[in-house]
C-alpha cells in the first residue's frame, strides 16, 4: 500500500518529534525506513553510509520515507569544518555546498557538523567562530540550518558549553546549537545549565544512554551506546533541561550499539520508540516534581503501579510434567490449594506464594508447552490499580492479551512479555471475591491450616537469549516502573553470562535476568532447552532457612552439594562463629554480607528437566542483593550436576 | 590409564617449564588439567577459584595434577599484602600462613603477591620493603618462594622496575621479582633493562599478549588478553631480556579472555602450547641476531619457509557442484589444463592461477563434501622446501596427513588446518617433473597458448565461526611465519563482521579471516552453509583490470552491481579524472588508494550456490592492503542480491 506522501520538512514537524537515526538499527534502507515507521517514529537521521550503499538516488530516499510518513530531520555527512587553514576551509565550503545539494534532494533541512577531531586542528575559538560564520552564511544561501555538536573526543571542543560558546558568538540563525546526551553525559559533565539556552538557539538533540564503563570514550560511544532506560545514563535530568530550555525539534536516538547491528530490526526499532516514550515520562515526571510545566507535550502514562508482587507463577505443562513439578512442590510443602472451576489449571500454596500448573488443552499454555515444553507461561502480578496498569503497558507497545474465559471467572488484563509470556495484572477489591475465589474451587478458603517454612517468592531469574536482554530491561522498567542495578559478568565453568537485577521501590517486585556470552554454559543450555527465554530458577523466601533445609533434606529434596573448600575460603573471609560455619557446611548453605552487616543465606536444589530450579532465601538485615559472590560456585556445582547426568545417560 | 606420580614441587622443574594457569581456559578443573597435560604443558597454575569450586581437597588435586605428570608451579590467593597498618600486616600474615599450608597440600612452592590495589594502600617504599621483607621470612619458615608483581593498575606500584627495587632491597632468598609481560607491554613501559636482573632472583614469569585497545588496562587485561602471537605484543623481545637475566623457571601463560572461557577447553589448551613454542622460537630467532646464546634452550623449529605462494586450491565436488564452478572458470577464461592420472580429479589453469577440482569418490575430497558441500577442501602451497615445511608445522603440533597415492603419483606432504581442511606443502626440483606433470595428464605441457588477464592468486578470504578466529591466526603465523595486521570490524547490514589480514614477508601468500560477530551477517550465512568454516572468496590478480572486467562482462560473468551514489562519495573523497571515475562506474569497480598514492582496483562476482565469490583485484604502486573501506558497500550489495534471491525463491 502506497501512501500520501507528507511534507518531509524539518519545519513542519510538531514539537518534539520522535525521531531515529538509521545507523540505530540494522538491515537494508528499505527494511530500516519500514521499521521505524511501523514503531511509530515521525523523524528519522538518514545515516550517510546508508544513503551511500542505496541503490536509488537521494530523492528515491525522500519518497520512501515520506510513503512510510518519516520526515528527513537530519544528514551528517560532513567533519572537520572548522579549525583548518584558509585553503581548507574554502575546499570545505565547496564540499558542504554540494552536500547541502544532496540536502535538498532529500528534504533534510538540519546538517549536522560535529567538533573537529582532526590532530591539526587549530586551537583558535576566534577562528572557529570566524569559519562556522562562514558555515553559516553558506547555508542560510541554501535554506539549510547547520547545527554545531561538541564531541566528547573532538580535538578543541568537547563540552556543549564550549559548542555554545562559539554558536553564540557566531549569533546566525543558520547556526544553531546541536547536543548529544552521549558527548556530555559519558564525560560526566553537567547539563544543569542547558535550560539557560534560548530554546530556538538550539538546533538538534540527540538521545543515547550507555552502561558505565571504564574506557576509551571514543570506543564506548561506537561500541556500547544504547536506547534510553537501558544503560546508566541520568537521561530525564538531561532532557528536562533541553525542554526547559523551550527546545521544540526532534528528540533522536542515534545509537551505536554491536548488539544492535545484528538484531531484527523491527523489535529493535519499536524498542527505539519505546524507550523515548518512557525517557518523555520520565522527564515529564521530573518536571513534575519541580512544578515546571515546559514538558506539557511529553508523553505521559498512566502511572506504573506503587505496590507490585507476585500474585502466582503459571506453568505450562503435560500430565507427565505436572506430576513432576507437583513432586518436587509436595516435597517443598506446597499444599494443593485448589482446582480451576473449568480448565485442568491445578493452584498450590505455601506462604504467599502460589503456583499454577496448567494442562489445559488448546489454551495460550498448551500452546506454550507445544512451543517450550515445561515453561514458565504466565506470571500475575498483584497491582494497586490492574486497568491503569494494562492501559501503560499498551501505551508502550506492549500487546494486550485476552484469553478463553469460563463462566463465574475474572476478566483478567494481560500483556505479552519479550518472550511471548504473559503478564497478568491483578488487583482484589474489598468484599469482591479474590482471583483464586473466582476462578478455583479452593480446598483451604480460609487460609492454611499448616505454616510452612516459605514466606514467598522473593524473586525469578530468566534465562534469556543475548539479544533479547536489553529488550528485557525496557519491558520491566517500562510496564512495572522496576529500577535496574548494573550488569554483571558472572563466570561459569563453560563461559561468561550477563546478568542484571531489576526491582520495584519497595521490594515486593524483584527480577534477575540471565544472557549467556558463551556457546556452553548452564544459562545457554536452559535457552535451548527451552527454545528461547525460560525459567532459570524461583528463589522462595523464608524466615529460618536452617529450618528449611532441615526439613526439606527430611523430604529428600535434592539440594545442590557445596564444595568444602568454599566453606575454607568463607572462613577466611567473614568472621563467623565456628558453629555458624559448622551449620552452613552442614545444610550445603552459601552466604554473603553487605557493607553494612546484612546477611544473605541461601540453597539451591538441583535442577530439575535441565530447565529450572528452586533456591531458598533468607534476607536478614537489610540484604539487598542477590548473593552475586556465590555464584560462580553454585554454576561450578551444576556443571558437575550436568556432567554427572550426561555420564550416567552414556552408561 | 593412570600415569606414575611425577615429582611435582618446582624445584625440580627442568629450565623454561611451559605452564598454563587454569583460569585460561573453560571446564571443570578435572577437565582443564586433562587437557593441559594433552596439550604437553608440564607445569600448571592453579587458579584459586578453581581449587573453592572443586569438590575435594587440595590433596585430591595435587595426586589428580601428578597423575597427569603436571607440576604445580605457582598459586595466587593473596591480595593487597603490603602497604597496609602494623595491626592489618599482622592478620595479613597469619592469612598467608594459612595459604601456605594449602600449598603445602597442592604441592606448589611458589607464591604470587600482586602489588597492592587498595585505595588506601600506604605509598612508601621503606614501609612496603619492612612488610614484604616479613613476608619473606614467614615463606622461609614454610620453605616457600613468594614472587612479587608490579599490576599495571597497582595503587602504589606499577612497573617491573618499582617491584624490582622493592625485592632487591628486602634481599632475601625467599622473595623474588615476578614478571608478566602485559603489566609492562599494557603500559608501553620497555622491557629493556629485564636482563639486567640476576636470573636467579627472579621468582616466575607470566607471558601474555592483547590486541592494542583504547580501554582502562584493568578491563583490558581481565577480558581481552590472548596467547602469545594473537595479539599485538612485542613478546619475543620481552622474552628475550627474560632469557638474558639468566631466569630458568616456568614461562607460564596466564590468560583472562572472555571468548577462551567459551571455547572447547582442549583446542584452546592446544593452542596455548603451540603459543609458547611459537614464542620461543621467535625469541631463539631474537637472540640469535645478538650472537645471543642464552636462548639454547628455547623451541627452534626448522625455519618458516622464506617463500610460498599458492600453488593450486582444491575443491571439493561432486558431478553438479564441478559443472557450476567449472562454469564459472569457464568465463572467466580458465582452461582445463589437465586430467588427474588416476584420479577424478581436474585441472584448471589461467596465469599462475590453478583450480583443482576433486570429485573422487572415498576420497578425503569425498568426505569434505559429504560434510561441507561444495567448498575448499585443501590449498597446496608451494615451498622452499616442503619436508622441512611439514616438520615444522608437525612441530607445532598439527597432523600430518597422508591420502591414497596412485602409480607415478608425487606424495605431496601436508597437514590439517583448523578446520580440517588440508595444506599441502610442495616445492619442485630442477630437472624433475612438477606435481602436475607426475599428477596429471596435461594438455598443455608447455604452458598455456593464450594469455588471458588473470595473473595469479591474490588472496584467499575464509569465512570463520568466531570461536576459531585466533586459532587460525597461531596456525597462519607459526606453520607459514605469516604477518598478521590489526583486526578490524567490517559493518555488514545485519551486523559486524571481525576481520584480519596475514601475509608473508614476500607478499606471496595473503589469507584474509572473517568471522561474523552477529546470526545474519553473509558471514555467518556461509558458515552456515558450510557447516562451519568455509572459502569467502578467491581474489584473482590482474594486471590490467579493465580489459579483465571487459572481457569478462562480455563473456557473462554475473558482476556485483555496485549503487551510483558510491561513485559520488569516491569523487568528493579522492580527486580523479572524470573518465576513470567514468569508467570505474561503467563497469562497477571499487576503489581505494592509500597514503603513498598506492591503488586498488577490485570487482566481484555474485555469490555462487550461496558460498563464495571470486574478487578481481589490480594493485598500483605497491598498495598493501584489500580494500576495507570498500568492504561494506560491496556486503550491502551482497545483502541485497541474498534478499532478492530469497524473494525470488518465495514467489
Amino acid at each position: 500500500m502506497i501512501k500520501t506522501p507528507q511534507p518531509t520538512a524539518a519545519s513542519a514537524l510538531s514539537p518534539l518529534c520522535r525521531s531515529i537515526a538509521t545507523v540505530s538499527i540494522s538491515g537494508t534502507l528499505a527494511e530500516k525506513l519500514a521499521a521505524i515507521s511501523a514503531a511509530g517514529f515521525t523523524g528519522v537521521e538518514i545515516f550517510e553510509n546508508d544513503l551511500l550503499y542505496f541503490e536509488g538516488s537521494p530523492a528515491d530516499v525522500r519518497r520512501m520515507a515520506a510513503d512510510h510518513g518519516l520526515a528527513i530531520v537530519l544528514y551528517q555527512p560532513f567533519r572537520d569544518f572548522e579549525g583548518v587553514s584558509a585553503e581548507r576551509l574554502a575546499r570545505n565550503v565547496e564540499r558542504v555546498k554540494r552536500k547541502f545539494e544532496v540536502m535538498h534532494e532529500l528534504g533534510a533541512d538540519r546538517l549536522l557538523v560535529c567538533s573537529s577531531v582532526a590532530p591539526d586542528a587549530i586551537d583558535n575559538d576566534a577562528l572557529a567562530i570566524d569559519q562556522l560564520g562562514q558555515l553559516a552564511q553558506a547555508a542560510a544561501q541554501a535554506g539549510i540550518v547547520t547545527c554545531y555538536e561538541a564531541l566528547a573526543w573532538g580535538r578543541n571542543v568537547r563540552t556543549w558549553r564550549h559548542a555554545w560558546k562559539l554558536v553564540d558568538a557566531v549569533n546566525h540563525p543558520n547556526l544553531k546549537l546541536a547536543l548529544d546526551s552521549f558527548h556530555t553525559l559519558s564525560l560526566d559533565d553537567t547539563p544543569d545549565a542547558i535550560a539557560s539556552i534560548p530554546g530556538n538557539r538550539i538546533g538538534f538533540v540527540q538521545i543515547a544512554d550507555a552502561p558505565k564503563m571504564q574506557m576509551d570514550v571514543l570506543e564506548w560511544s561506537r561500541h556500547y551506546r544504547c536506547f534510553p532506560g537501558q544503560g546508566d545514563f541520568a537521561l530525564a535530568d538531561f532532557t528536562a533541561q533541553v525542554v526547559k530550555s523551550g527546545y521544540q525539534g526532534p528528540l533522536s536516538l542515534e545509537i551505536f550499539n554491536d548488539g544492535f547491528r545484528g538484531a531484527p530490526t523491527a523489535a529493535t526499532a519499536a524498542d527505539g520508540h519505546r524507550s523515548l516514550l518512557l525517557l518523555e515520562a520520565l522527564t515529564h515526571e521530573e518536571l513534575a516534581k519541580e512544578k515546571d510545566t515546559t514538558g506539557a507535550t511529553l508523553y505521559t502514562p498512566p502511572a506504573a503501579p506503587t505496590h507490585t508482587q507476585w500474585q502466582f507463577l503459571e506453568f505450562a505443562v503435560n500430565a507427565d510434567a505436572r506430576e513432576r513439578v507437583a513432586g518436587l512442590l509436595d516435597k517443598l510443602h506446597f499444599r494443593r490449594a485448589g482446582q480451576h472451576r473449568s480448565k485442568d489449571v491445578t493452584l498450590y500454596r505455601h506462604g504467599s506464594a502460589a503456583i499454577v500448573l496448567n494442562a489445559e488443552p488448546d489454551s495460550f499454555a498448551d500452546a506454550f508447552f507445544q512451543r517450550h515444553g515445561l515453561s514458565l507461561c504466565a506470571s500475575a502480578l498483584r497491582v494497586d490499580d490492574a486497568r491503569l496498569a494494562l492501559e501503560r503497558a499498551a501505551g508502550f507497545g506492549y500487546q494486550p492479551f485476552s484469553g478463553r474465559v469460563g463462566p463465574n471467572e475474572r476478566v483478567v488484563p494481560a500483556v505479552q512479555a519479550p518472550d511471548g509470556s504473559l503478564n497478568y495484572f491483578v488487583n482484589e477489591e474489598p468484599g469482591k471475591p479474590t482471583l483464586f475465589e473466582a476462578d478455583f474451587a479452593l480446598t483451604d478458603v480460609d487460609g492454611p491450616t499448616e505454616v510452612g517454612p516459605i514466606t514467598g517468592i522473593d524473586h525469578v531469574s530468566l534465562s534469556l537469549p543475548a539479544g533479547s536482554f536489553d529488550s528485557w530491561v525496557l519491558f520491566l522498567k517500562s510496564v512495572f516502573g522496576l529500577q535496574a542495578s548494573a550488569a554483571v559478568l558472572v563466570p561459569d565453568p563453560y563461559g561468561l553470562v550477563r546478568s542484571r537485577a531489576l526491582c520495584s521501590v519497595d521490594r515486593g517486585l524483584r527480577v534477575v535476568l540471565n544472557a549467556s556470552v558463551d556457546q556452553h554454559t548452564a544459562a545457554a543450555e536452559t535457552v535451548r532447552a527451552y527454545h528461547g527465554t525460560g525459567l532459570n530458577h524461583v528463589a522462595f523466601s523464608t524466615g529460618d532457612i536452617f529450618r528449611a533445609v532441615t526439613e526439606f533434606e527430611a523430604a529428600a529434596v535434592p539440594l545442590l552439594r557445596v564444595p568444602a573448600n568454599y566453606y575454607d575460603d568463607l572462613e577466611a573471609r567473614f568472621a563467623m562463629p565456628t558453629d555458624f560455619l559448622d551449620t552452613l557446611r552442614q545444610h550445603n548453605l552459601l552466604y554473603d554480607r553487605d557493607e553494612k552487616g546484612g546477611e544473605f543465606l541461601h540453597a539451591y536444589t538441583e535442577t530439575l528437566d535441565q530447565r529450572f530450579f528452586v533456591e531458598l532465601v533468607e534476607r536478614r538485615g537489610g540484604y539487598d542483593g542477590y548473593g552475586a559472590p556465590n555464584a560462580a560456585v553454585r554454576l561450578a556445582a551444576q556443571a558437575r550436576q550436568r556432567a554427572r547426568a550426561a555420564r550416567e545417560q552414556a552408561e
